[in-house]
């Protein structure tokens, strides 16, 4: 990789950064997001389908909510259903999902190709 | 956001999502990437830069290297001195950096009107 940044633009890509894993940072939130683009939209569903936590869920929901990624909706039961769902802002992740994705699966190609080497 | 997913295809993109975290997810490895490609390779001027403890750095550079996104280079002194470089392989997270700066623009820029809207 060339050293094509110099250190103001450094700053300002840490910057931004540090802003998009505010929001989007640690172990669930990308996968929550994952999970709801599929269709999921129940908590227990979620919970099931990626195997977390219903505390941490909970949190990371709620964090989603904050920043605008997710909504909720309550249907007035009997019984009270709450769905989640992604929002609009939330259209600006696709970049970033399907580059993960692209470089998960690079990554494990290449794991794959160097143990068939051995 | 469509409900373009299955359920097989959920699970294929949680997967790889789950590779890609393996090897940069966390609060400094992509960080770290930036600063190394901005040309700042000892561990102490990377340290200065990010604001990150020598423990923390030390361990996230040594799961760097054996994720073969960074090379380590000692040149013999004295005095000793050992740089940090990226991989080749490290090219692969180009469109990750640049979605999640940009996807962290957005998401200023975002706060910044509702702010301006208050």
């Amino acid at each position: 990789m060339e050293h094509d940044f110099n250190n103001k633009t450094c700053q300002f890509a840490l910057q931004s950064i540090d802003d998009a894993l505010y929001v989007i940072g640690g172990k669930w939130k990308l996968k929550i997001i994952i999970a709801l683009k599929s269709g999921v939209s129940r908590f227990n569903e979620l919970q099931r389908t990626l195997g977390i936590s219903a505390k941490m869920l909970s949190q990371d929901l709620k964090d989603l909510e904050l920043n605008e990624m997710v909504k909720r909706e309550i249907h007035p039961g009997p019984p009270v259903v709450i769905d989640y769902y992604l929002t609009n802002h939330s259209k600006h992740l696709e970049d970033l999902l399907a580059s993960l994705r692209n470089f998960g699966e690079i990554h494990r190609g290449k794991l794959k190709e160097e143990m068939a080497g051995i």
